[in-house]
């Protein structure tokens, strides 16, 4: 007999690295993205959706820690009637899209172009725990406005959009930077000449990718790595960049000024300067003069708002120092001292908005500030150890990633929320993650009368309360029940025979129920029956008032 | 000097068959998504998202007219350190992943897993005009349901669906098929042998084919395609299924079964059964003597809906005498007045679903009841030519999928909305597309008092007003006012020196002076001013007042 020939089964897989998100993860993720779109629109940005994917050459290569040609992307080759035609890839940010819409729509679109974005990005990575290939961004980007007042509004977004979400002040910084000030301290330590940018580039990335390890390894870690190299717990060794011990000492001064800045406010060595908080360091010859006592530091002392402001201050000076011999890292510092004027006189202080040396950020296209957000709560990790929960957000400016398609410079600046790390925190927090209602679930007594159910549950609809018939097999009558429980069934709708004859439906009230199970007295279960019944025609408003009720 | 090398620019455009949304574009869409996710919950569906990313393996290959391998997909090979690892694709659409869903979750999910999802699908094909090659999908499906009980609630909620969105009763129709019937028909023509299934497997799909093209070729250009072939304008051929003349006018007689139908009624030789509308045809023994006139007939053919009902019973009757023959054929019609019994008792009459021989749905997967949602209001297409809309969802039960994965039988149904022809369908009419509401643009006049403009956006902001600075450069004043107008911004900000002097600022209504720019008279401009003035501390209240106003 002829049979067709048997296929071998495919594995029911998610492939590596990704993962499927169910019932309240995708609500939950919608309604972050809801709320975090209406930030981003009050803030007047502008939607935009580009396809998922661009072509290879469009993106271009930023993604950090990449060498070789399309790695870190998925990408492939089309097939054009037989010839192969470009490359192309799924996104790995939502930025790289929008300099290619920028640049693409240079004459249609207004300027400055705000707009906001969200949606997945995918990164051809090693998964790991918690760690896919696959995740949500919500981004917010000004094409087309070069003064720091477009970043320093970016910043005050970002902590708008997390208090929005419900991240609480004091459980987040902003934290800024400035590449100009990184590249002002890789010029002092000699490693970055800026008449020939193409010497040392190797030894920059080592550099940058250890600041950017601070958190993780301390400023040990960090100066090995600038140094000979680091051997870590399991005996890896990776190369440092191979700096003399002068040049670490800059660096390392650089990266913990804002602790040597915090050592010195508590021995009383910080002064303040005239005029306003930070843009005033620039009115002076040096910072060499800030450092005695004053009485409005005692003041400022007095309040955390105050230390934190102080503490900022006092970093500021000690990078004024650091970078001074550097054009582009003191230019670096004024953007700085600026985007805090005009944060601070939005009211955005210290405590939701500091520097920090160490944020570099990763991607290769940023030119001027960068920023990330921190939650600076604990969670405790899948180790059952303490720890903090880390950056959720990040962004800068990248005056040159529309330039690459037209020539002409495009400031440009942005940031990007993880949506899904983002999540987490809030879930590990115990501020969302509630399980979602299920349905009224109707059972099916008798399967001939099944237009019987189905005309209660749609009556029950009528009224927008979410309803559904059981729609497995309805023999086994426990098992209906069992499914009801499974779909946090908050009521189930009961009509056999001896209903049907008296025009009545029976209510178990599943919710109740349970509670009752769990800690109720023999008075109470009498006294809140979890099963009751009614006339059939009284259906919906009984179970629109239990649900009212629960 | 040493230089970088210089990189050619790369394209700033597209890929080939893809778009970019913006604005309102986007913003209509999702909220469409969340009108459509609002009826499926509260039908009890809960959400799901998978990636985008499927094994091609587990994907399988069930997009119509694709015979080579990863063709109709866009599929890559992982490279796993050097070598090479599985085939990864795009998803081609939401129902292949919820069958690798089913079968990988198969002991953790409540079955009947009814589930809903949204989100974009991509497909590898040659774009054409108004034809991507990614665009969104919203399915809901029930898992684990065997009767068509799930398929006629599926096909309510699709009813319901088109018009929660905006879309009126009367302006489309659900069309319902059933492929058991069309296995019928093909086994009554000689083309399927249930005993042998892999003969005649060519001229099965040929015939599907030319069937689902009946809206376009008509009968005549049908019946060529079921016999030699047919010549098209362009002088191309396309070869037929081959069948001889009897075979042909089988066919034919099956998809015109609804015209032969109506004109049965109009001559007056149709009568109805005892008992239900549709089932009754089945308490029968056979269907000849359903062709009487009676005065039930005359009586339901004085109203539409009436008729609309006779069309149907009428039509099913023809189904029957020509597919008596066949079991699966006769299964196939009980299932389909099985599904009208219920929806018929829920309401759903002929005017919003009815039947259709010449449904077939293109997808592989299908094994029972299939349905498609049309449009049938006409537009005015790309040539100036006014057409049908056409079809903008489409589903069926897919009893097999599952079981490609897990070897066990796992029954399923479900529907999958278009939603980018279901918007472009609402745009159309127009009953969207309404241009957005830009945002108040606070304009620059001293760009050292960026920290003055900036509050006076936050402050607008935080009575929940859409508000921006101009962030470009602030030197031509008129360009700031060309980017309001641009922004479509109902209100523009202004305060210079002068204003600032006296503690005021101006409000300028663009919205108000672009409509009396258009119409008015000089009395209306002058009892209407379209500036004024109002000290500083009253810019909210008088913004706020403004836009209620507008």
């Amino acid at each position: 007999m002829a049979k067709a020939k048997k296929q071998p089964r495919p594995r029911a897989e998610t492939p590596k690295g990704f993962r499927d998100y169910f019932g309240a993860e995708v609500t939950e993720r919608q309604a972050m993205l809801d709320t975090i779109a209406g930030v981003y629109r009050r803030y007047g940005f502008d939607p935009l959706e580009t396809s998922a994917v661009e072509t290879v050459e469009s993106l271009g290569k930023f993604l950090p820690d990449v060498d070789r040609p399309n790695e870190g992307v998925f990408a492939w080759q089309e097939d054009e009637e037989g010839k192969r035609g470009d490359w192309l890839a799924l996104r790995y940010d939502l930025t790289a899209p929008l300099a290619r819409v920028a640049a693409q729509y240079r004459n249609d679109l207004p300027f400055p172009y705000r707009r906001y974005a969200m949606g997945p990005v995918w990164r051809n990575e090693k998964p790991g725990p918690g760690r896919f290939r696959q995740f949500y961004q919500c981004d917010a980007d000004t094409v087309g406005a070069p003064s720091v007042a477009a970043d320093a509004e970016i910043c005050a977004m970002l902590a708008d959009t997390l208090e929005a979400v419900g991240i609480e002040r004091g459980d987040y910084i902003v934290r800024v930077n400035n590449r100009k000030v990184l590249n002002g301290v890789m010029e002092v330590a000699g490693i970055l000449d800026p008449d020939d940018p193409s010497k040392h580039e190797a030894e920059r990335g080592i550099v940058l990718r250890a600041i950017d390890k601070l958190d993780r390894l301390g400023p040990d870690g960090v100066r090995a790595l600038l140094g000979e190299g680091r051997r870590d717990e399991s005996g890896d060794f990776t190369k440092g960049a191979g700096l003399g011990e002068e040049q670490v000492d800059t660096i390392t001064a650089f990266l913990t000024a804002r602790d040597a800045a915090a050592s010195d406010l508590s021995s009383g060595k910080v002064t303040l300067t005239p005029g306003s908080m930070f843009g005033g360091i620039f009115d002076k010859a040096g910072a060499q003069d800030l450092y005695e006592v004053s009485d409005r530091i005692r003041e400022l002392q007095s309040s955390p708002m105050g230390r934190h402001r102080l503490q900022n201050h006092a970093t500021l000076a000690k990078l004024v120092a650091l970078v001074e011999p550097s054009e582009t890292g003191m230019a670096g510092l004024e953007e700085l001292a600026q985007m805090a004027d005009l944060l601070l006189s939005q009211g955005y202080g210290p405590d939701r908005i500091v520097f920090d040396p160490a944020v570099v950020r990763g991607l290769g296209y940023y030119t001027g500030p960068v920023f990330e957000a921190e939650l600076t709560f604990e969670i405790v990790d899948d180790d059952g150890r303490p720890r903090q929960f880390g950056s959720v957000a990040g962004g800068g400016r990248y005056d040159d990633l529309v330039k690459r398609f037209t020539g002409q410079a495009v400031p440009a600046t942005g940031v990007s929320i993880g949506v899904d790390r983002l999540l987490a925190a809030l879930r590990a927090k115990g501020r969302t993650g509630g399980s979602d209602r299920g349905p009224v679930v109707v059972t099916v007594m008798d399967r001939d009368r099944m237009a019987d159910y189905q005309a209660m549950a749609a009556q029950l609809r009528a009224e927008g309360i979410r309803a559904e018939v059981y729609l497995g097999n309805p023999k086994n009558f426990g098992n209906q029940l069992k499914y009801a429980d499974r779909r946090n069934a908050p009521l189930a709708i009961i009509q056999g025979a001896d209903e049907r004859d008296r025009d009545v439906v029976q209510i178990k009230d599943l919710e109740l129920g349970a509670r009752l199970a769990e800690s109720a007295s023999l008075e109470e279960w009498k006294s809140q029956p979890a099963q009751f019944e009614c006339p059939r025609a009284e259906l919906v408003a009984r179970v629109a008032e239990r649900l009212a009720r629960e």
